[in-house]
């Protein structure tokens, strides 16, 4: 997370060099700059197709006869594993059917591997393996296929767990990105940043009036509903580590559009703005794990709304800005008395192991 | 790895029970009877599925028109992560691989997951990295997307890498560990322990007159010729962790048949028997990272073994033993001088984190 910056466009567009570093540091798993620059400085030259090089949250790779899946893997290292709203199973079977789902695949298939750290408590492990069953079930996809490895204690941390997302692409739409166009709308699901704040509460201690939840849950419904509701729907993504600014970054630079903002509508629960209050963090870099952006053509903004809205995961689905022509690659931010800060992708690391 | 046990059926045939432990130990990860437990014990009763529980090497997914697709994810820990013949990315990239040639799946893309601890060194990355791309290069297989998560010193080690791959699966062959008959042979394409024995020499700092040399290698266009050859292969493994032993055990136990090996026909490196006499080990326990063991028809055998002599990774296969209809589930082992021992699948570990 990071605190508000200046608008000073040419600081926002200079990533720190690969070279800066010889040795990783927990900014290299921060899903913001430094992630981007180690998958540029070091992923992609060597991996480089173009595939993996449009940065989707998904893969998609034809098969047979026009038929294309979608593939997406994630490593989940989350500390703690037992947090309030979910665990690190059910995080990984919905953070993996989310990546699938907001490229409008439909998720069919699972694989799991296991690294568990020696000394591990079989019950945590029954516990853990127990969500992810349930998690399946909730999005009606199944574990095809798993691993486990063991290390010494010392050498890992109780458990992480990488799963990988086997989906049906859409065969009638193409979503990306890339094709965001000046006019279209930018819409939220629901409240921002609450997975985020849930695991540094528990992290921290603290302790609010109420519980701070994280809102990790499946996706796949909700987008199912939203394309229902219209075919103008350009891209969408969860915002995940680095929260709404990195992901809202990511499609400004890579659609060459900019993206204007305004505070006053972006969704955060009162616990958690109070959380970052307390912890001078913002919360527009804190992940979520059950939301999604979605960037509308304007003409079906309403209609995409009152489908987010109509479904128990988008009842606080917002319009928070615009895609605009100026200032393409930059995500700005208006107050609501009127001043406008940019919005840069994060910088740092300050919540690591988050996902 | 294990030492040799009297002909005891009873003894072989009774698993430690899951309730007898109720951490995580080193030998939950050895690929032998313990992993075996765990997954019977935990992830079995939760993600039960009749394509997870057929425990092939990779799962057969339907996608639609009768296409199917192959799905396989293991999880990397290998420990040192360079060693003589290969290197953590290079076993990452040919395990996941060989998980589906071996069910004669075409490897079409793979998915790679990185878990990285803070202070790893940007230069190893690179040459892991590098040695991926080489050996994606060399089976003609691309990384599709990825994902990379750093975790804090001291609660990972170096580098651990999960990959999966997804390839076609065959549309006129159906292998299945539960195929095998009474009079079918047991083949192998090469040395068996090359891998574990490299690995442990150069951890425990042993030299020889030669050096013991990783055969990680990548098996796809082995298979192609194997099955170009014959169409009644009934199955194939390759026999990394827990060794030959184990995988055959697999094999015995699902196709409920007996098998008869001839000790004198499996061929080992001369430098491999020798450290494992120096160890005290079994080298039918030691992992293979580029070999391949096949269950084939008696009227196919001679066609297949010529096959697989003509390929580069196959000039030392060889015949080694029969199926048979006594003795359901297990192995045996007949000596040179033609006393016969029962070959049980790996009860401890003795060499963890060789993959």
């Amino acid at each position: 997370m990071s605190r508000a910056e200046p608008l000073d466009l040419a600081a926002s567009a200079c990533p720190v060099p690969a070279s800066q570093y010889d040795r990783i540091v927990m900014g290299h798993g921060s899903g913001g700059r430094l992630s981007a620059d180690l998958l540029a400085g070091v992923f992609l030259p060597a991996f480089g197709n173009p595939t993996l090089s449009s940065l989707e949250d998904q893969a998609t790779v034809p098969i047979a006869d026009g038929h294309r899946i979608a593939v997406t893997t994630d490593g989940f290292v989350v500390h703690p594993i037992f947090f309030p709203g979910g665990d690190i199973g059910r995080l990984a079977v919905n953070g993996t059917i989310n990546d699938l789902a907001v490229g409008g695949a439909r998720p069919l298939v699972l694989a799991a591997a296991f690294i568990l750290e020696e000394g591990f408590a079989l019950d945590s492990l029954r516990r853990v393996v127990d969500s992810m069953r349930r998690a399946c079930a909730e999005a009606a996809v199944t574990i095809v296929t798993g691993d486990t490895k063991v290390v010494e204690r010392g050498k890992g941390d109780s458990i992480f767990i990488t799963t990988t997302g086997i989906g049906l692409a859409p065969v009638d739409r193409e979503f990306s990105v890339a094709s965001a166009r000046p006019g279209d709308r930018v819409l939220v699901s629901g409240t921002l940043g609450d997975h985020g704040l849930a695991i540094l509460s528990v992290r921290e201690g603290l302790s609010f009036e109420t519980t701070l939840e994280s809102d990790c849950a499946p996706l796949t419904d909700l987008v199912r509903a939203m394309m229902a509701a219209s075919t103008s729907i350009r891209c969408m993504r969860d915002p995940t580590r680095g929260g709404l600014a990195s992901a809202l970054n990511e499609i400004a630079a890579a659609s060459r559009v900019g993206m204007r903002l305004a505070a006053d509508a972006i969704p955060h629960r009162a616990d958690v703005r109070s959380a970052c209050e307390l912890l001078g963090l913002d919360p527009l870099y804190a992940a979520s794990e059950g939301r999604l952006v979605a960037i509308v053509s304007k003409a079906d903004t309403a209609a995409v709304l009152a489908a987010m809205r109509s479904h128990p995961l988008g009842t606080q689905a917002a319009d928070i800005g615009e895609i605009t022509a100026d200032h393409p690659g930059h995500v700005t931010l208006r107050s609501g008395i009127g001043t406008e800060r940019i919005l840069p992708m994060l910088a740092g690391e300050q919540l690591p192991r988050i996902c």
